[in-house]
């Protein structure tokens, strides 16, 4: 595909991709956008052109502030906005091209937390991070649990503190418990990110009912770069037994644009094979991994970016068809918005590892950046971002990126 | 305090109470709804009726289907409408005798979910049921893990399954390890309930800061009965090492009037003395314990109701306001209408055990009901009924119920 814009070739947001955030500009209210390039096309105008005449899609959907009621409509109707959009870029006598004047520039807009998300869960999907934790927060001689390779593993996490991209933490106070004597309190000494990506909910599902592995794929609208903060000094604490708490509820991170799954279709790849053999309700067809090139780098105040981790996506042991499918074969009800996310994704190699409290084993290895800086653990006013793309035979799309700075704690 | 209105004594909803919840009656839309003895005030055509007439309360706030921005309007607002209804029951003259005809009968009105709950927490703060657990599931020597007395141990749980009572729930389904041999799926077989308690949060925070236990009293709007489903065979299984799950999130159960702290205040009880000492941000003075005798009941389907646990509230080791200056002190942000529960509120003594885990020591004794009726767990079709009420110097005000039918597992 051609489009008459002009894109450079290393941009995230190829014709390919076309994913779907909130923004605002120049005093407008928030609404849908479409990221292409280094602009965005307004919906909003882009639906009072009459671009999207013959598809059912009422304008209040695009003229709000979340995403959720635009994705309630379904995916026949966003997989249609979408094409439209594609084949609208494409064609320079089409109704998108005589609305090129309302793109508007990416630098100029703000972007907006993308989906109202009703409840946040983070899996643990990750073999190799998984056994990297287990090594050093547990038994070095039995870091896998009995229970990992039979069931992805996930927990409840806190919805109120994710926020997008650009919003800037402060450092967690808590509770600590030094080697020797009583626990302590004061800001966190041992603040980690973790390298993730989360899926979307796209569709609702009833109390009592379940979504099978074939089904699953149906329910997943698209996805975000994840950035799970971790305080590893109050985690270890407190994480006994009900599992991490303000170890994590701190803040999480988010990338703006969802990238949807119909973009990511092209970028599957098989998952690793699992063995012993996993419970019927966990099996699937297909491929179901994804080949997305993660990076993470740390910006310490006023000093250059350094890439500290290169990750993939594909890494992951369980996916998404089965993560989902074990959500809800209890029961559990999923709304629109509800977000899951990985895991922390590490590879093999250290240089892959989606964390600090990995790639540093726990502070005892010290990490050399540029400038004779030194980093075990994330610093006051360090920034951390993380990106993702995916390509293949010339065909790239990214999700740009989560960039999030760390403030000292509040008094 | 004498009401104008005929309330029978052993009434939950006596003029001491006046709790709020959302109903909707005869074709109309859900609504703000006070509790008074067997009837309802109808706070729309309260509100039409000029009975607020000098407080700042918008209607819409009213004509709504939660309570969330009723609760948004602060306590002077909402303590002013519950003072001046206790106003209007005790003198005949007042606008709210006059109003007395639209009043709605219980018996005829639809009760709703009371908030929208942003995140739901669930606490471990029963010394007695956290003792009890860790013996049946971990080592009986060393029940009590070693952060359990500095901190008030607690976990995100699943917001989207929290139903009103009345609700049926069906059976979960899921993945349990026999204690021989590979996992197996299937219906949960140790099916069990949770005698709990919640507070519903009535301000936002703001994301980085905390609320110290001397601002949070300002920072809690009422309470609610929860019932915790716990399916035991899921949980043992898949806890580790990130807490409960699909053990829990086919469903909670709560009771559909808000208690508000105000009316609580009468029945405020010291709380078990705290050692070791804990660290300063969970000091708190005054008395912040509440004496709610509980009672749970379990109905076998077409049987009689059978009272199987007496607890109390007052149990409690970590107060409301020792949690949420826990779950605050690390800056996670709260939003009006979060749940947080209690967790398992168990006495010294079996008859105060509160769950069936605890009672039956893990389905080693069996409890015998009336009409040679045996259980060790919650059997398909058996009704659970959970009860709370204060009771002192002549003044009484409860919670209502909280009841739930299980269902079979869906196929």
């Amino acid at each position: 595909m051609n489009c008459w814009m002009n894109i450079a070739a290393e941009s995230d947001f190829s014709i390919y991709n076309l994913p779907f955030g909130i923004f605002s500009y120049k005093g407008h209210d928030p609404r849908v956008g479409v990221a292409i390039g280094d602009s965005i096309i307004d919906l909003v105008l882009a639906h009072d052109a009459g671009v999207f005449h013959d598809i059912a899609l009422p304008l209040e959907v695009l003229h709000t502030d979340t995403l959720n009621e635009f994705i309630r409509q379904g995916k026949s109707v966003t997989n249609a906005v979408r094409n439209r959009l594609q084949d609208g870029l494409t064609k320079e006598n089409s109704k998108l091209h005589h609305i090129k004047d309302t793109f508007v520039k990416q630098a100029e807009a703000t972007m907006h937390m993308p989906v109202e998300i009703g409840d946040y869960t983070d899996f643990y999907s990750s073999i190799e991070h998984a056994t990297n934790v287990g090594k050093l927060f547990r038994d070095p001689e039995n870091a896998l649990l009995p229970n990992w390779k039979h069931l992805p593993v996930g927990y409840h996490g806190r919805a109120s503190s994710i926020v997008l991209s650009g919003t800037p933490l402060h450092r967690p106070k808590g509770q600590m418990k030094p080697a020797e004597g009583n626990p302590v309190f004061g800001p966190c000494k041992l603040l980690d990110f973790e390298l993730e990506m989360a899926f979307i909910v796209g569709k609702d599902t009833k109390l009592g009912h379940r979504v099978t592995t074939s089904e699953a794929k149906e329910y997943i609208f698209g996805m975000v770069l994840f950035n799970d903060w971790s305080a590893r000094d109050i985690q270890k604490w407190e994480y006994v037994p009900l599992g991490p708490f303000l170890g994590k509820s701190f803040g999480s991170s988010i990338s703006p644009w969802v990238v949807t799954m119909e973009a990511l279709e092209y970028f599957k790849v098989a998952g690793p094979v699992q063995d012993p053999e996993v419970l019927e309700y966990l099996k699937y067809e297909g491929d179901y991994n994804y080949d997305v090139h993660l990076e993470v780098l740390i910006q310490p105040e006023g000093d250059e970016e350094n890439t500290i981790s290169k990750s993939n996506y594909k890494f992951m042991y369980w996916n998404q068809l089965q993560q989902l499918a074990h959500h809800t074969v209890n029961g559990c009800n999923l709304r629109i918005g509800d977000m899951m996310a990985s895991g922390t994704i590490s590879g093999k190699d250290e240089e892959s590892y989606g964390s600090l409290l990995e790639i540093t084993q726990a502070g005892k290895k010290t990490l050399q950046l540029k400038n004779g800086v030194e980093r075990k653990f994330v610093q006051d006013q360090d920034t951390v971002i993380m990106k993702g793309y995916c390509e293949k035979d010339g065909r790239r799309i990214g999700f740009g990126e989560v960039r999030t700075k760390i403030l000292p704690s509040i008094d």
